[in-house]
């Protein structure tokens, strides 16, 4: 059938959609979400079908940007459409949706499918939550691994030794790994380290190391930064590593599911060449895994996917009750890391997390007590120039002093109402008070933490200040402060900790971040 | 957020969904597929966030035409955006992701904002990929169904029984509602019966019943028919009856997952207030239900079901292995079902299977020898002068006569290539070659059959007949017959089904008829 193209001047996430009306549809035997196969001037693909009953006429179709571009289409120009099957990916989706287990080949070819917009959002959707709702065993997470990494970029970098580190992350804070780099590269060692942005949190690492230096690079020039300094901290969404994550995140968000945590993780570092991997597992109330059973349990089954895919990993299973630090937001965060480096403050939980990480990776790498290397890299000033090397290597300003990062000058700061002990802080709440302030996007935005669990705090002493860039995004974080609480403050005694009055709605706290 | 409205043309079907600015997204602290609150002149509503890095610009939001309308806007006004939660429904959802029952209250609010647009194909896919892999319980499926029927229309009519049959679905030319929805108003009885029309199959049964008479009644219109007549047969899209569903079978449909199959008929029964049912289970290789065990674990189903919504179900197992009479596709069904009610035709299995179940009907409503007094009413002539009056009362003419019901006059009659007995015919074969035909859109399109399953044939004796309006789509049901084979000729004791030479490609089929 030939049909003359619209444009309808929107993307479609990167799939292949075009819309038909339904009478054309019909003729063409396919109905909404079927498949069709479209050919213009020797280029040709097959795209998903959507119907509509009036705003594309009989003989019209329309088509999103992504399929222009490919095809290479201008307005008006008549195209050829036929019908073409479900792919065959579809059929293993089937399959996996009456629980059969999915074989190397199926898995590449769904994954494949993933990345070049073959499928639809219904499929995709279908695919993660079957994942979800029947599991995935550990050849399944293998085979997703190495899917992943095999459609997507890889760094290739000669050296014979590669380390990684990873937090599944859940903790606000969490400013460990701008610690761990700085440490294990002056140490010798070679990390080339790509980070996420917040999903769901207060920050991301890579935002928080945005206001050091750019970390936007591309694979090319991540590899001439490692290649030169030993180590980096770049942006993962950049250098499209295991890009089919990035979709399944976006299905997974509003679902709050993550099957595919494990896969996702270590497919990133097998793209990266990791040989030696820690992964940090926070634990506690208010972090993604609640008990130390869990964790070793998760820490398990990473140890035995880093087997199969050829890295020797670690588990670090570490307290997550409360931030890491005091500072929670880009630019908040940022400052506390740089001025922990250059020794101006002494934030006992960063260091000791930072060091106990670098530490097992040392060891791991053959070196003796690892944990004191990695403080004395620290202290001795080591670890702040191998820092400055890598931000004047990704194109930051290598002098850059704690006044150069800018931090919102709209504050509020709370005080507490009675004296006594911190007895918890959340850490969703947390989150949720740091994003209503415009954190991560607003990188001055944030939480300053002047109190931490189990410190003694007086009436009207203060607890946290809030930071903001805009004065309405302040006011919306103190609104939300009437509802949301971060902080008890209480004797040790108290024992109740909420009452039920009716049945509760269960908004289960949901972090994507890994 | 204010923000100025550019139209996108374009229906999200059904759904409220607005194209935003990454930029404008992340101020207002919205993600894609997160929620916004949209306000101009009084009117407000939720709507589900796409976002763009390009097509959309900074301080524009993009509509599609549910928003246009529902807010009565114009091209560049400008209005506001607010930041709205995630709806209430998509906490349940995700509590059934984690395997929990969901109450009546909970499935009520995902059925409500299904129908009413408010929950994202994503979030739709999850929900009935969840159902169908943790399972419902009939404490789920009857909430389902009566939560279905209260989002939508029902049928009020002033009897005090009103009979209702239904068949899952699964064989091609099945064409018993147009017997049995007469023979059971002829005597006596009120019988207000919606079809559906064809998804995966050759026609439905209102595609069937569209060359007799219109069939796209609403929901006044049908209850003056019935009133009239006692009965009708009007395509079910039309009258909103448990709409959810037919959202519900789009998302199916690529999946190839029925969990709704039980409470998608009985809410459509319970809408239009049948007090007595008989459900159709047809049985066998190439249906839906492959045994009589599992066919009578679904009856159980069925009737239990019935009896929480109060209706009092019967179900009747029927055969399968082949079509139901001779003819597959719109008209060459409706012919021969209008030339069985004449007495033109002894159509024995067709025959046989309408006044089975229209008798069941009959002594569950308390008359005696149900299927005698069918077979009277069909051999008397009354069935035929009740279906005249019935499609007099839906506009059509009811002096209707066989010739009247065009059939495509591009014909192709294929012949057996061996003397033997049929051994097989393959519903699935037949169902697709009729759709390549061009069936159900057009109408005269589809497959006669000269033999059925046990008949001996001679070598070049005629098997079946395939019907078009047009020739390309005579050519690519030949095509397809290349490759698919409908009826086996052999001898009866030729044991190999076929061979396994490598990994096969499970293409099950999938039935989403019902």
């Amino acid at each position: 059938m030939k049909l003359k193209v619209k444009f309808l001047e929107l993307e479609a996430g990167g799939k292949s959609v075009v819309v038909l009306n339904k009478e054309d549809a019909e003729d063409l035997g396919v109905s909404s979400l079927g498949r069709v196969r479209v050919k213009f001037n020797e280029r040709e693909l097959t795209a998903i079908v959507n119907t509509t009953t009036k705003l594309i006429s009989e003989g019209v179709i329309g088509v999103y940007e992504e399929i222009k571009n490919a095809l290479n289409l201008k307005e008006g120009v008549h195209i050829d459409v036929e019908i073409t099957p479900f792919p065959t990916s579809l059929y293993f989706i089937r399959n996996k949706l009456r629980g059969r287990k999915l074989t190397y080949d199926e898995i590449l070819e769904i994954v494949r499918d993933v990345v070049e917009g073959n499928l639809s959002d219904i499929e995709i959707a279908s695919f993660v939550t079957a994942l979800h709702s029947f599991g995935l065993d550990l050849d399944e997470a293998t085979n997703l691994s190495i899917a992943m990494v095999k459609t997507g970029n890889t760094l290739k970098l000669d050296r014979p030794l590669i380390v990684d580190k990873h937090s599944i992350g859940g903790v606000p804070g969490d400013k460990t790994t701008l610690l761990v780099v700085p440490i294990i590269a002056a140490c010798g060692l070679t990390i080339p380290k790509s980070s996420s942005r917040a999903i769901t949190s207060a920050a991301g690492t890579a935002d928080v190391v945005e206001p050091l230096m750019p970390v936007g690079l591309d694979i090319e020039e991540m590899r001439e930064v490692v290649e030169k300094t030993n180590g980096c901290i770049v942006w993962g969404g950049s250098l499209y590593l295991a890009p089919a994550d990035d979709i399944f995140v976006r299905v997974e968000h509003p679902l709050s599911i993550d099957p595919l945590l494990l896969p996702s993780i270590m497919s990133k570092k097998k793209a990266v060449g990791a040989n030696l991997l820690v992964i940090d597992i926070p634990c506690g109330r208010g972090t993604k895994v609640k008990t130390i059973g869990e964790a070793d349990l998760l820490a398990k089954d990473f140890i035995e996917l880093g087997r199969r895919l050829g890295i020797n990993v670690q588990c670090a299973v570490t307290y997550g009750e409360q931030p890491v630090g005091y500072a929670i937001g880009p630019s908040l965060e940022a400052r506390e890391a740089l001025s922990v480096l250059m020794g101006n403050k002494h934030v006992l939980d960063l260091i000791d997390k930072a060091t106990d990480i670098a530490g097992i990776l040392l060891e791991m790498s053959g070196k003796k007590d690892g944990k004191e290397l990695a403080l004395g890299a620290l202290k001795s000033g080591k670890a702040e120039r191998k820092m400055r090397e890598i931000i004047a290597a990704q194109g930051g300003a290598p002098g850059i002093k704690l006044e150069d990062i800018a931090v919102g000058d709209q504050q509020f700061m709370a005080c507490s109402n009675r004296a006594g002990y911190i007895l918890w802080i959340d850490n969703t709440s947390i989150a949720e008070i740091a994003r209503l302030a415009g954190s991560p996007k607003d990188k001055g935005a944030g939480i300053l933490l002047h109190k931490k669990i189990g410190d003694r705090v007086d009436k009207d002493e203060p607890l946290f200040t809030i930071y903001a860039e805009r004065s309405n995004k302040l006011q919306r974080a103190l609104d939300g402060l009437e509802k949301i609480e971060i902080m008890g403050v209480g004797d040790r005694m108290e024992m109740l900790i909420h009452e039920v009055k009716e049945r509760p709605l269960i908004k289960k706290t949901f972090m994507l971040e890994r």
